[in-house]
C-alpha cells in the first residue's frame, strides 16, 4: 500500500510536534508559548449565540456561507473598503480553509508562492496539500523584518509564480507593514500579474498604528485576496470560522465551486461569527490593551536575558527571538524532556519550521504572548535559566 | 490574473447548481428533492450538547480530534470491528474532509481513483482538488447497480490507480452491497495494492438487511479506509462532523499531518457528535422506519409514472430514476423555470452529474426521499404531470 509522495513530504507541524512529547510527562506543568492559543475569555455574546442556536434540523448552509453572515462580514470589512459587498466574501472553515482555497484556486502542481520568511509555518502545509511550493523572500530580524525592494522581488519571480502571501501584522515576527509598504507590495503583485494574499487575521491586534488592510489598495483590487478569521480577534480559535475576501469576481466564482465540493461551512459557527462582528469598537480597544501589556512583558523579559536578540512587536502577539543556543529544535525538545524548575517547564516553537531554509531559524524560537503577564514574566525567568543551563 | 487549471475544470455541483435559479422565483414553492438534506428533526441530545458547550475560551482541539471523541467513535464502530481503538479514528470537518484527506494522502497529481458509477458527484470535486482523476466502473440500473467481476475490475487498473471508492449503501443508487461483495471488493483492492475507500455515511439507513461494513473485512484491514459522518444518521448535515477510520497506521500518521495543516476539527461539533454516538439502538430503528416509509412512498409514486424505470432502494434515501425525457439537465432546469402547479414545483438532481460520462445519466434524475410522505406523494404527482407536459 503506497501513499502519495505529497503525503510523504508533508511536514510535521513545527508548532505542534512537541505536544506528543509533553504527553509523556503528565506531572510537569508546561507553560505553552508555542501555539497561538490565547487564554483570553471568549466574549459573552459569542457564547450566547451558541446557546441560542436551537434549530429543528441542523441543516447544510450555502457553499460560500449564509447570506446574513456574508453581509455581516462585508459590513465589518467596509471599515477598510467601503465598496465591499456580500459577494466579495466567502465564509470558510477557519482562516486555514481560506488559505487552502486561495492556494488551490491559484496554483497547479509545481507552481510557486512567494512568502517573506520567517512565515506562518502552515503556509507550507497548505502549499504541499495544493501541490504547490513556497519560495522564501529573505527578511531579517536585524532590520525589523523589512521586505526587500521591487528589484529583489522581481528576481524571485518565475513563470510558475502565482502569488505572494504574507501575514500583516506578522506571525511569527510581530512586524506591521506601513501603509506605503502594503500599497507597494499589492501594486507590485498586480503589475506582475500575480495575486497578493494578505493574511490579516491579526489586523485588530496592534500597538502603535492601526495596520493598513490590503483591501484599501484600490489600484490592486483584482489582485488582492484577504484572509480573516474569528480565531485571534475573538479568542475563538476552536470555532474554525474564517473569511476569504476578494473583489476579483472570477476568483470568487472558483472559490464558490471549491466551497460546493465540501458542501458548506457550519451555520452554527456563522451565527457565532455574526455575534462577534457586531461587537462595538470598545471591544477591540480592550483586546489591544491586553496584548500590548502581554507582549511588552514578554519583550522586557526577553531583553533581560544575556545574548538574546529580538524585535519589538508592533502587532499580533508573537516574538521571534534569537537565543544563544546551537540548535532550536534540540533546545525546544530538551526543554520538554529535561528542563524543570519546581515542576514547571516551557514549550516553545523552534524557529526552523518558519523558514524554507531551516538553517536560517536554527538559533531562533517563536514565543506567543498568549498567557497572563505574571505567567509571561515567569516564562522569561524560566527561559533565562534554561539558556544558562542548556548543554550545547 | 490567471487562475489554476484545476480551478477552471472544477465542476459546478450537479446537486446545487439549480439553487441560484430557484432564487429568481421567490413566489414558487419548490419541493427540494435534489439534495440529501432531511427534514427529520435533529435528536434532542445533540441540541442539548450545543447549549451545554460554554467554555471560558473556545480553544483549538487536537488535529485528529479530541481524545474523548475519537474514543467514542472507536467504541461506536466496535459494533463492526472490535479491534478498533481511538488511534484508528481521525475526526474531520464532515465526511467531505475525510474523503479529501483520503484522496490527498493516496494520490499525487495525475493518479486515478476507481469509482462505480453512478457515484456521489462530490467524489469528482475532491479528486479535482487533490489533482487526481476518477475513473468510472460502469454499473447499470437494470441489474440493481451490481459491480462487475474481478477480471473486469483488473482491466481498469493502471499503474496510477491508487484506490477504489464506493458508497454503501449507495448514493445515488440506494443499492446495498452483500457481505460477500464487500469482502470481494476489499480483498480485490488489497490484492492489487490499492486502497478500498468505503463511504458508509448511510450505514444506519437500510430496509432489508444491515449492511456489512468494510471494517469487518479483517483480511483487507491495511487497505480499508471507512468514511463516516454525523450528517445523515443524526439529521445533522450542518454540523460538518465526520470520521476517517483505518487500521493502516502509516496512513493515519499522514492523516494526522494533513489534519495539523488545518489545525483541528471544531471541539463544539465533537461534543455534539459524542451525544449522537451515545444514543441507544432504538434511535437507529426509528430512523430506519422513517426512511423506509418515505423511500417506499417515493418508489411507489415513481412506479406509477408511465415510462419511468427505477431500482427499489435497499438503503440510504435516494432513488436514481430513468425518465422518458431527452435531457435531464434541460428537464431539471425547465422544472425550476417553467413548470408550476398551484404555485408548486420541483428541484431534482440531473443524472449527468453522477457519471464520468455524462451521457450515461442523460435520461436519469436522482431524487432524495428527505421530505414527509404526503409531500413525497405530491412530488410523485407533480413529476407525473411534468413528464407528461415537458416539451422534449
Amino acid at each position: 500500500m503506497r501513499l502519495s509522495k505529497r503525503a510523504e513530504v508533508l511536514q510535521e507541524s513545527a508548532i505542534r510536534k512537541l505536544d506528543l512529547v509533553c504527553a509523556k510527562f503528565p506531572d510537569v506543568h508546561y507553560h505553552r508559548v508555542n501555539i497561538g492559543q490565547p487564554d483570553v475569555a471568549t466574549p459573552g455574546p459569542l457564547l450566547e449565540a451558541i446557546r441560542g442556536f436551537q434549530p429543528d434540523v441542523i441543516s447544510y448552509g450555502p457553499a460560500s456561507g449564509l447570506p446574513a453572515c456574508r453581509e455581516a462580514a462585508a459590513a465589518y470589512h467596509a471599515r477598510w473598503c467601503s465598496a465591499l459587498t456580500a459577494e466579495h466574501v466567502a465564509v470558510t472553515t477557519g482562516g486555514s480553509e481560506a488559505l487552502l482555497f486561495a492556494f488551490t484556486a491559484l496554483c497547479d502542481p509545481g507552481d510557486e508562492i512567494l512568502v517573506p520568511e520567517p512565515f506562518y509555518t502552515n503556509y507550507n502545509g497548505f502549499a504541499t496539500v495544493a501541490g504547490a511550493r513556497v519560495r522564501g523572500i529573505p527578511t531579517s530580524l536585524d532590520d525589523g523584518f523589512a521586505l526587500p525592494d521591487n528589484d529583489t522581488l522581481d528576481r524571485l519571480v518565475s513563470p510558475t509564480t502565482r502569488a505572494i502571501v504574507f501575514s500583516n501584522p506578522g506571525n511569527p515576527t510581530g512586524a506591521v507593514m506601513s501603509a506605503s509598504e502594503v500599497a507597494r507590495i499589492a501594486n507590485w503583485a498586480a503589475s506582475r500579474g500575480i495575486f497578493c494574499i494578505a493574511d490579516e487575521v491579526y489586523r485588530r491586534i496592534w500597538f502603535d498604528e492601526s495596520p493598513t488592510s490590503a483591501l484599501e489598495i484600490e489600484s490592486a483590487k483584482d489582485a488582492v485576496i484577504v484572509i480573516d478569521s474569528m480565531s485571534k480577534t475573538y479568542s475563538a480559535c476552536g470555532l474554525r470560522l474564517g473569511f476569504l475576501i476578494s473583489r476579483n469576481a472570477q476568483l470568487m466564482e472558483k472559490v464558490e465551486r471549491l466551497g460546493q465540493a465540501r458542501l458548506g461551512p457550519q451555520p452554527l459557527a456563522q451565527h457565532v461569527a455574526m455575534a462577534g462582528l457586531a461587537l462595538d469598537d470598545a471591544y477591540y480597544a480592550d483586546i489591544r490593551d491586553v496584548y500590548r501589556s502581554r507582549v511588552s512583558a514578554l519583550y522586557d523579559a526577553l531583553m533581560g536575558i544575556p545574548g538574546v536578540k529580538t524585535h519589538r512587536p508592533e502587532g499580533a502577539f508573537y516574538l521571534m527571538a534569537e537565543l544563544p543556543i546551537d540548535d532550536a529544535d534540540r533546545f525546544a525538545r530538551w526543554l520538554v524532556t529535561d528542563f524543570r524548575r519546581e515542576g514547571q517547564s516551557l514549550v516553545v516553537a523552534p524557529g526552523t519550521g518558519f523558514y524554507t531554509q531551516p538553517e536560517l531559524g536554527r538559533r531562533q524560537v517563536r514565543l506567543a504572548a498568549v498567557l497572563e503577564e505574571p505567567i509571561l514574566r515567569q516564562v522569561g525567568a524560566l527561559l533565562t535559566e534554561a539558556v544558562a543551563t542548556y548543554p550545547q
